[in-house]
């Protein structure tokens, strides 16, 4: 499915840049990465020597699902996204992107969560999505080097892992692309290397808004590091199809 | 300063690990990265090739007022803490932390923040601290690996590097350890590689929580990507005193 980025950048008036220009030609990109298409890319949700025991069991579990239950198991790449949709190369020249000052070989970009590429160190995670019921399950393993209290792991890579999650369910189940808001209420430390499973789910939409919330939680749900009111919210945008050239 | 881990543990019984373990030991540390305190280990907080000239020159500025005004430059490090307080070495064998299935050369730590070791590809900061006015400044310019929407920085790396920056301020200013919560409504889309001012202030003191605020904007404060009305809350720790041996 490829969408018109130059129509919804005349929506977006408010959404701009550093300097002030409208954000054309990165939606399509946006698309490449959130949706289930064919590539020749490397699939980075898929499982490594570092994944637990836990998170191997689970995702075999959800890949069952997705031959009887509608779920969907949503790719991800480690990077390089290009405005015109591809998933590699330099960094795009925006003209609100500073990098005049940065080497030429250090002009290459990665998705966030993917930007520690040694297997287990980083964000270990694979997402799985269920269209009908608009809701998404999302496997996380935080590696060392996601670290804040000594043993255990940075609450900003949780918020960031959550952003990550809410922003694929946001626009596959309605079309939402900028993450208006999100709040989180701590309850238990993370220890590295633990498996975190979080369920994400739209509650609502309501004026070009998706209401979304999470639980985190360990497998066996004995275990939660957030309080279950975490609220993601979604600026929701009716795109239009491309008319066929 | 050296305080009793043991003491804090104790106190923290709603804080535990996976396994219900106590957080043992780990306080020690926690102190060691967050106070300017003399060590051997390259401080990550200074000037390289990727700072913007922006970045550079409100350095300078701050390093100036650390002189005449109170403030404290922050050190940073990238890695490895241990529960001794080190900040080197491999990742402590927790409980809690399973990490029985990483080979052995995978068990090093980093702070989150400090994760990506290419000069200007990930986190560049430094954190200014006013003790006074229990404040901090936080210079931030997001490198190409913190990609979200494509030329565009990734939600969650700002809401990782305010976490970073409220959990140090937290404490200096008042012992708070725990981030309880914290909440973000985004404004604008940051480039990447540009800079970040964010300025964060406790502002109150109530019932062992410290509730702070942040405010994120351009260098001429014309560009806001968020709104001002973030809140971090932390839990605040009357610690003791280690006594002499």
């Amino acid at each position: 499915m490829i969408r018109r980025g130059f129509q919804v950048a005349a929506r977006l008036g408010h959404h701009r840049g550093l300097l002030g220009d409208p954000l054309i030609l990165i939606f399509p990109a946006q698309f490449s990465r959130f949706l289930p298409e064919k590539t020749d890319l490397k699939d980075d949700a898929l499982p490594d020597a570092s994944w637990c025991l836990d998170m191997l069991s689970l995702d075999q579990e959800f890949l069952e699902k997705t031959k009887s239950s509608g779920w969907i198991k949503l790719p991800s790449f480690k990077g390089k996204t290009q405005p015109n949709g591809a998933v590699s190369g330099p960094c795009p020249p925006f003209s609100g992107c500073d990098t005049a000052h940065l080497s030429p070989d250090k002009g290459d970009c990665r998705i966030f969560t993917r930007c520690i590429q040694v297997e287990g160190q980083g964000f270990e995670y694979v997402i799985f999505f269920q269209p009908s019921k608009k809701k998404s399950v999302c496997l996380f393993q935080p590696g060392p080097y996601l670290e804040g209290p000594p043993g255990f792991t940075h609450g900003g890579s949780l918020a960031a892992m959550m952003d990550e999650t809410f922003s694929k369910t946001a626009f596959l189940a309605g079309e939402g692309l900028f993450t208006l808001s999100f709040n989180i209420r701590f309850k238990n430390l993370i220890p590295m290397s633990s498996l975190v499973v979080m369920d994400i789910e739209v509650e609502k939409i309501e004026d070009q808004k998706l209401y979304m919330s999470c639980i985190a939680h360990s497998r066996d749900q004995q275990f939660t590091p957030t309080h279950p009111s975490l609220a993601g919210v979604f600026l929701q945008l009716q795109l239009e199809e491309e008319s066929p050239q």
